[in-house]
């Protein structure tokens, strides 16, 4: 991230949160995205984490998918953006959730100071206008608070690319130096605790129950519980059984 | 080019041109310029053809280059980049020249509306820091007038890419498709009576010379001869004869 950035990440981070200046960051940083929209064509979504929604600008390559872009919409209250994902292969779509969960946590592992110096990018299978699937080059940038290190904006872009054929490889755009994704352990990202809790949620007992079986009180399993949520960035605890399964947590 | 780019493409246009308005279109491109190298860390270029002048933003990939981004100015009377074009290869060097007149080409080969679909796409040897030469993945963006189709405004892209292998491609960021540049013809740059007198100027006959062995006026044949050096982006006649003979024109 530049000085510019950092600069206002400072400004932000050193100010009482107001609902202006959280606009004005959200403003910046949708200038970003609509830049690459404009100069490479690309579909870029930016989600803001912390207000929990998203704005979709829809480049030229929008033209080719199966997106009706005069009715999709532009402003989503949501981080996951329905449009684009219901055009992307099953398969895919799954494995770029768990992709996108290892790249936060790989980003979340370095010193705050470098996160905004790798982006993820993967490809994915899309459906195309004439109803086949195209592949798709995906890239994933986390734009992090400056002081703070938490990831408050992620900007998804997406272009077709029809010969691309690489693995999922995470990008140091500083050296050129890029990390297969797989060699990322993240068995870190939930606590031994979180995983026990996790355990008895999927043999469908109570919080109320864990709490007992545990020596905790209701209130701490519920919180273990929404913590298991969020680190999972999922809906529900039905969602992170499974999401915690296949990243081999479980 | 995105609705908002033209929609300022016919602003301008439409317009007398006033200073205020044409500082705002720079503006406009520097803020695209800014997010790709705060985004992916690249260093940015971007040429204002009608003021021949360049800003410069160096990315955090400058770090391992043989910048001083200290020292090195951020905005430059030409639109020729010294600061960057120094540590380029020299082979590499010309040929970036060369390939970007053959761009700039195609790009005018195109109907106004589809200028905007297109970039080029080359690998360049750069020295690093250490003094070995890295391979650096460069990008080249025109920014059309919306109503005229001429180019405005030229961004470049610089990223360190050591594994890059790839020919230099024209991409079209609309389908993902591909174009080796060597398959575009660009014969046509300059016209049947200016290569005649490119010719002559090489053979150092002067302007009044080739007037009378022409038949023209003095006037006109300087007239050739400076739309030929605008054609080629050169500064002069030698560099004119030195280019048009690579392209393959005399």
């Amino acid at each position: 991230m530049s000085d510019t950035a950092k600069q206002l990440g400072r400004k932000l981070s050193a100010q009482e949160f107001s609902d202006s200046m959280l606009d004005n960051a959200a403003d910046y940083y949708r200038g970003i995205a609509r830049a690459y929209a404009e100069t490479e064509n690309v579909i870029a979504v930016l989600s803001d984490l912390r207000t929990n929604s998203s704005y979709v600008y829809y480049g030229k390559a929008a033209n080719m998918l199966a997106i009706d872009t005069a009715k999709a919409r532009r402003q989503i209250p949501t981080i996951w953006e329905e449009e684009i994902f219901r055009i992307v292969h099953p398969d895919d779509l799954h494995r770029k959730h768990l992709e996108e969960l290892k790249f936060f946590d790989f980003v979340s592992s370095l010193p705050i100071d470098i996160r905004g110096e790798h982006y993820l990018q993967s490809h994915l299978r899309m459906l195309s206008k004439s109803g086949a699937y195209v592949t798709v080059r995906h890239r994933i940038f986390y734009f992090c608070n400056a002081s703070k290190g938490s990831v408050r904006m992620a900007l998804c872009l997406y272009n077709i690319a029809p010969g691309m054929r690489s693995a999922t490889e995470i990008i140091n755009s500083v050296t050129g130096e890029t990390i297969d994704l797989t060699e990322h352990d993240c068995t870190d990202i939930l606590s031994h605790r979180e995983i026990e809790v996790l355990r008895l949620i999927e043999q469908g007992i109570s919080s109320k129950q864990i709490a007992s079986l545990l020596h905790r009180s209701v209130h701490t399993v519920n919180r273990h519980r929404q913590n298991i949520i969020e680190k999972l960035r999922v809906a529900n605890s039905t969602e992170a059984c499974k999401v915690a399964k296949d990243l081999g947590l479980l």
